[in-house]
């Protein structure tokens, strides 16, 4: 058997939206999370967390715990995505953690009815591998006491310190281990607020640093055990660029999820690991990305930035001020490095079922062939990108279909705005491939 | 207990500096080691390192053990720093094993006068955690047979090599071993020159690589260790501005300290990781960050790398010759995204204290509001920041401050120039927040 | 004894260079296993791999292991470089384990003939140590069947999943043990494209994430266990110079060899990471690097991103349109900053020799220095780099000498094109260094 099979139906996790348990000060202290509970569609997060941890105040918990009880009781059942609330919990304070272990307990006692529409816990602040046990062997005390099936609830835990970081290049081992059951993790969140205080890191203007290894190892973690990584806040709520920005990176690492704060950071983190509905061809000029404008089939840069002349077959691009004489052949080259396509949906599907034909017909590799003719400064070059498919290409391009599949699958309550997006028949056509 | 506990007083560490402990020619070939004893103030490092390791040739090793005892006998009591002297080891050399452990059974001897004033040991080229533990070893046996309490030597390693980058993922884990003492260990220090060698790695210009992984590693195996991380030598002493980047760099991943090879490069490093004076406002453009200048009370943009145009409530918006065309909102928002602020200390103890206060008050969470108005090409452009700050955010925030406190409590010798740099009531409230 | 010991002949291998075992729809399906057996010079790989696994079809690989062992029984003995077929397996299928045992054992057969011409096998995705081990004891299995010496047959390995990422962690630890034969392992070799598939990881324009973490830890992985690293395939063919900057980031890293897809590809990665015949200076402006033109003694920038004017002693630097008022030194400092040089392999050579004269003096290190008159609007300005050479920093620079010399010696077939690339006295004096 495969042991990085996924202990669970959800292939996938875009969306991790994270509501304070008890506001202080309010007549309700459960507004906010009642609200949250009935959301729905693209505002609705994959995985819903009423955060009973630093969201709300000491102060509130044990109201924060009725809270969730109540709110969940209520509303759980319709809830479109799954429930996991946040409880305390602190590698290095007994207190916290025998806290959280009361908590868990009184929000999972079947007498409250909240279990029922309860998918599992998220553990905050956990520590080396053995630190994971202690919050794993609680569930399994909490579950054996009120009479649930062992292993039903599952774990997540948030990644905020560097021992937890270490811990993650244990798990495959250790979740095989029959004196545990942490075959119940689900989510490996990175916490890159925590987990920088933690490091003693610092930045000249207070933002977060990017913590790249941080979230390549969290990856890593999650796909060597079967599990979904999922990346930490984004705390400039306004900036929503950068959001998006943040979650491309983050998909080039293989970390799909990523931590929401409001319901409008939840729409837009649905929404962008989907395959775009129309593709584009980008011009790369140092680090920016500039879109071509499609014109009669041709593409058009329009800024000045790079400069193209042509006199006699020889060719003067210009870079930022910095020029260089070229044939056409080493302009053709130098074209091809800096420019590059990004398919839409259709164009994914058609890709592939080009390679399923090739495949068919005995071939284990064929070149697919992306050409454009691109306008600069009014002179026209045609380019052909080629790339080798091979089997593992295929696959590799699969993977944003099979997220879609799986939002599709799990998120009926999506449904109509994603028609409305890809239109009907684009829909189904991506449902489809790959089913072969 | 929390396992991550630092075994020593210190918190931070700025600088390491070495200086060869015999330098042939001279007629006094202590005479680098005699003159590095005597700095004090800011060109005075936190930890001193004098080297009898690549900094010494060979043949001069004899002497310089003697250059080390005669010198930190005369000059360490009053030294304001820690002295620890690099000795010979190689994790692939017995003979050279042998070597160091004679050279620190030596140096350490108490009829030789100088162990009152050595804190530790620096132990180069350390390969495996088994490799380590033969040095842990060694002063173990030389603290017994000088009567010297067991663990009272503290031990620093240096990393370069690919197989002690690994050992650091097992530091937490063998630290509380009974067989052996490794809890005096003190400081990580990257050294990417060697480590260059053996990891056979390679650039046009024979600069060292930028190692970003090494040091994330370094720096979170300290941090599960509760060790301090430092980075290695920056060799091209007079770029004082790419030495200045490259601590920058550092402080993102969690390391505060670095290697100093001159006094300068002391002064430099020993300031570099305090919060500035004054804060500013950045504009990104590309990976550069233009300092905008202050206009009573708008922040000017004076390069013509950006330009801005308004047009009846349209914006037009040109990066290096890419225009955008923008309505305000959108305006803002591709600003927002290009901008940020530098707070300087009183801004940091400013938001501290705000932070408190809404925590006093019952709020787990507050967003923190950075506004300014933004000039480019005589356009003006009110911009929010937002930044959510919770008890995480608070802690993070914390770093520097704690940096300055314990520069502040260890560091008498440096008070003058902090009040010079600060001002006195700065340094006074600095010293004072987050004692809460 | 080194742990770190290579267990083969050759120090470095450059060039991976896979050929479909065999094709269907062609009358001889063999043809390009055929014409890549008979590649010679720099065209001709320093690792040649017949591929029986995605590059060729399910279908086509019995006829494929045939393939085979007819060409490397005829070409084999005269094949300038290694060989080792890839088989078929994976982690998680052990009917897919089995046919890779069924191959191995039958092209290893003696009485096929091909054995004598082989070096080894090349094992795709693998997964954690375990499965490592699980191809290991085929292999030992086969070479007792066949009455081999054990360990003859060397083991390589395709690294494509987060566990066998895990798993070079591990590899310095295992290779001691009795249980197993790893002391066979040669290459660590990366397959982003199944690697990208594993980690779900996604990029807009589908092309593979840069993975620069897993880059390291292979490079990292090699050096622990004294293995030789490989980056997987640059699929855009035609992208020279995308390949020529992924081969130098590689380098940056450790990481010397690259796979390639066709001969023109081997060319192009057998010469990169040699020493460039001539040495140039670098103005870097953002990221990009401009060569500089030599004029008479003098470095002249012709671009026009950076400009400079002298009027009375004060100097106006501007880059992209953002000007600086700078002294006399504050210029030098940034140019310093700013710019580079590439030394050639004479330029290596003689700062060597420099070092090894010092070394001999007594001194433990000594300072280089590079200074050359830049030119920028005709404005002349000295500059001076000074680098600290000591003897790691001497070893560092051997590097790509160590490279050279073990390519000589390894690579007759080779002498003629890389006297061609130096002259013949270049060769002789590059050949000779640093064997003091």
């Amino acid at each position: 058997m495969k042991t990085t099979d996924r202990h669970y139906e959800r292939e996938f996790v875009r969306t991790f939206f994270t509501s304070p348990a008890a506001v202080k000060g309010e007549d309700d202290s459960a507004k906010m999370t009642r609200k949250a509970a009935q959301l729905s569609g693209m505002q609705a997060p994959d995985v819903w967390v009423p955060d009973n941890e630093d969201a709300t105040a000491p102060s509130m918990r044990d109201e924060g715990v009725q809270n969730i009880i109540d709110v969940v009781s209520e509303y759980g059942a319709d809830f479109p995505g799954e429930i996991h609330p946040r409880i305390v919990w602190h590698r290095e304070s007994p207190e916290t953690r025998y806290k959280g272990f009361q908590q868990m307990k009184e929000i999972a006692d079947p007498e409250n009815g909240a279990v029922e529409n309860l998918d599992g816990f998220v553990v905050p602040e956990v520590g080396d591998i053995d630190d994971w046990k202690k919050a794993d062997e609680f569930i399994t005390i909490i579950e054996n006491e009120h009479g649930l099936e062992e292993g039903s609830l599952s774990m997540s835990v948030i990644v905020e310190s560097g021992e937890s970081e270490l811990a993650m290049g244990d798990l495959r081992e250790e979740m095989g281990k029959p004196s545990n059951n942490l075959q119940r993790l689900f989510l490996l969140v990175d916490g890159e607020v925590d987990y920088t205080k933690d490091m003693r890191a610092m930045t000249p203007t207070g933002e977060l640093p990017p913590w790249p290894e941080l979230r390549h190892n969290t990856s890593r973690g999650a796909s060597a055990a079967g599990l979904i990584a999922v990346d930490g806040p984004y705390d400039n709520i306004r900036d929503v660029e950068g959001y998006r920005e943040r979650m491309e990176d983050n998909r080039a690492k293989g970390m799909i999820g990523i931590w929401s704060l409001t319901p409008g950071q939840v729409e837009v983190a649905n929404e962008a690991p989907l395959p775009p509905q129309e593709g584009s061809w980008l011009l790369e000029v140092d680090d920016r990305e500039v879109e071509l404008e499609t014109e009669d089939g041709r593409e058009v840069y329009e800024g000045d930035t790079v400069t193209l002349e042509e006199e006699d077959g020889e060719y003067v691009l210009e870079i930022e001020g910095d020029a260089q004489v070229l044939s056409e052949d080493e302009l053709r080259e130098e074209l091809l490095d800096m420019t590059s396509y990004v398919p839409s949906m259709d164009d994914i599907v058609n890709s592939m079922e080009e390679f399923e034909a090739a495949k068919e017909a005995g071939k284990g590799a064929i070149a697919m062939t992306q050409s454009a003719t691109l306008v600069i400064d009014g002179v026209e070059v045609d380019i052909e990108k080629d790339r080798m498919w091979d089997e593992a290409t295929y696959q590799a391009a699969m993977t944003p279909i099979a997220l879609f599949q799986d939002v599709y699958e799990h998120r009926p309550d999506q449904h109509d705005e994603l028609e409305e997006l890809y239109s009907e028949d684009v829909v189904e056509r991506a449902v489809e491939v790959g089913s072969v």
